[in-house]
């Protein structure tokens, strides 16, 4: 599961205008490199080198990519559902889905024709990310419970995926909550991240719909110094003690589904808790500091739990206050839970009030949901002085299958498959 | 107007964060740089080298900058109307704002006292860009046409910030138009860019609010390879013909405001036209290339007009069909006028129907709006075969005001002093 296979890709210097260049053939990737070379990784291993915004992450591996990977800067986040009754017509999709999600995340057009040998036919891929890099485009997909109800799949859905309650202080909005399924698009470039999404749709038209969707952007390695957590839109460092994606043993503990979790089709995947959370902007830019640095266990400037010097410095729990984030928040405080964060910010404009409608995309991955979120949220949504700013406004839950293993694999080949 | 003062200043290595360990101190900028330094241009000049994300653009000059500037990656802009009907309370608003505006710009914190000596005081400084570089950030302001209804200044509207006509195929939401004022805010990181606009509405709290806002995102040179025009979401290469910020002949003749054109308060400042485009993705998605490229009148692959082989050949004119989109906003069409573009890509989500709520952030600077915007889009809006893919939503106009000269100047002095 943590085999690591790098393999000489041109990606850095090879970009879509050139791969298009050589013709449309198919395998390109991979070909000598004119200059430096990238090294293209299993998914699942070690994040990415983020330096060089060039560079591709492997599609194919035993987890999907875009959980253990390091976080890229842009998000594209949209659910589906599902408007076909035909299984089979599905499950093509899902193949054409995986192939066209190979070939992006490599940097490559969609489609051997496209602008290549039949320009007369509807254009394969819609163009906009010609001449663009990789960008460590991830695409990551995600089987709602209400898929579960189609395709005779009801025996197939797994314990862990479990409903949402209905947690104190929600409200959400059914149009930005749940879904048949889900995909997640991550990448350096945010035309790359939208370029996706949008060909995906494209491809699924008449057979999925986009129910809902999500645009974020975050504070990662291209835009926050080294081993600095990213700050919040309230400007706190928040998501400190985050299961890195280089921590094997927490992944296989807290994110990746065993063996014996449940249903077989989803070993090697993750359970997904996406939430909208609106983050009450202009009420927390009217509170003073010492206000916000007791809700959240911290201090602003540098991140420091309370008592601390600095930032990663052990939290002393008694210190801070019963209802501060930091304090609810921590693994100690709740049996140990840990979750895997991939959190993005959200601004999409202003709200009917002239109030900035901004907050935080939170998403989560998790072993089981049961043992990560429910209870987590359960505790939060009780008692985190947080609660006062923010407001959960959107929710969804999705089954992450397992990594597409190779060129002849497909998303959710073992969930559709008869013996599974 | 084209003086150059090159100053070295520590931005590439001098983060918000470091800045601060330095206590706040009111004047770091300019100060010895540990490592490699940046020249900081005044705005107004040439672009500047955008490898650097780091970079600081220098707020002061003859422009303001955000205009000539190199388009960086990111965009929010907020339009705001006036709540206030106390002209010094204004007046102190802008004051306020620009020294607000001119400190985040070289990446500091707002306010001396801002986790420095006061930590008791409600932040001056909402901190989510602590830590972060200044990521070329510009401020930019404008004044709507309604502004000039308000505080005595209605013998100071200048003659060229005309209302916009109804055009063909207008479906403008008001939600969506005008506003007293705006602020463009650009940068590389959105982090930046949006932490510039909250600053700033809070600023404006009780004063101003934000009528509304638009963020956007760009594909330039930390995205796209040097010399090509950045991809629309149409997939096509658009504003070939754009001025550069290095064309100063041509920006002294078609973007700034000249000695004779009006009131002196817009010497050396510029109008602006912002629409709201929506682009239908999926209608487009379905059409069949060739359609697509008579369209425009490129080909999609290179970009080059019909007939040639490169994106920057020559037009000629009469091969393209005469609704193509080349043809109708070539110069040639259109009595020589040229526009300086500087829109952004937009993504706003899913609308009700399941489509991408996205587009074109249409922003464009010119000299006289009566002899750029609108007799070029009177012809594109009756003409251009792209109307069957498009639809203006959103609509306004703006008064940029020359730059802010020195420490001493603001954002209007001249609109506002009482002998201009």
């Amino acid at each position: 599961m943590t085999d690591t296979t790098s393999e000489s890709a041109n990606s850095r210097t090879t970009s879509r205008r050139s791969l298009l260049a050589m013709g449309g053939a198919g395998l390109v990737v991979g070909a000598a490199a004119a200059g430096g070379a990238v090294a293209v990784t299993r998914s699942g291993d070690e994040p990415q080198p983020v330096a060089d915004t060039g560079g591709a992450v492997a599609f194919h591996g035993a987890h999907q990519a875009g959980i253990a990977t390091g976080v890229q800067d842009r998000l594209h986040f949209a659910a589906f559902d599902v408007k076909t009754d035909d299984r089979d017509e599905f499950v093509q999709l899902l193949k054409d889905w995986t192939k066209a999600a190979a070939r992006m995340t490599e940097g490559r057009v969609i489609g051997d024709g496209a602008y290549g040998g039949l320009p007369e036919a509807p254009p394969d891929d819609t163009g906009e990310a010609l001449g663009l890099k990789p960008s460590r485009l991830t695409l990551t997909i995600g089987f709602g419970p209400s898929l579960f109800e189609k395709f005779g799949l009801a025996d197939k859905r797994p314990e862990a995926l479990v409903d949402l309650p209905k947690f104190p202080g929600d409200n959400l909005d059914k149009a930005r909550s749940d879904g048949d399924l889900c995909i997640q698009a991550c990448a350096d470039d945010p035309q790359i991240a939208v370029h996706a999404i949008r060909n995906l749709a494209r491809i699924g038209f008449g057979k999925v719909a986009v129910r809902w969707s999500q645009l974020g952007f975050g504070k990662t390695s291209s835009t926050t110094p080294d081993a600095q957590t990213p700050r919040n839109l309230f400007g706190f460092k928040d998501g400190t003690r985050n299961i890195a994606g280089t921590e094997r043993e927490a992944l296989d503990q807290h994110v990746w589904a065993g063996a014996g979790d449940g249903p077989a089709w989803m070993t090697g995947g993750s359970y997904l808790v996406a939430r909208r959370i609106r983050m009450n902007i202009e009420t927390w830019d009217r509170t003073s500091l010492s206000e916000q640095e007791d809700v959240f266990g911290r201090d602003k400037g540098e991140g420091a739990p309370v008592g601390k010097a600095k930032e990663h410095d052990a939290v002393f729990l008694k210190a801070l206050k019963p209802t501060s984030h930091v304090r609810l928040a921590h693994p100690d405080s709740n049996g140990g839970i840990r979750i895997l964060r991939r959190g993005y910010s959200f601004t999409d404009g202003t709200d009917g009030l002239g109030r900035l409608d901004a907050g935080l995309f939170f998403l989560a991955y998790q072993r089981d949901v049961r043992k990560g979120f429910i209870p987590l949220q359960r505790s939060l949504s009780r008692h985190d002085a947080l609660n006062e700013y923010i407001q959960h406004v959107g929710s969804a839950v999705f089954a992450v299958p397992p990594g597409v293993r190779d060129s002849g694999d497909w998303w959710g080949r073992a969930l559709f498959s008869k013996e599974a």
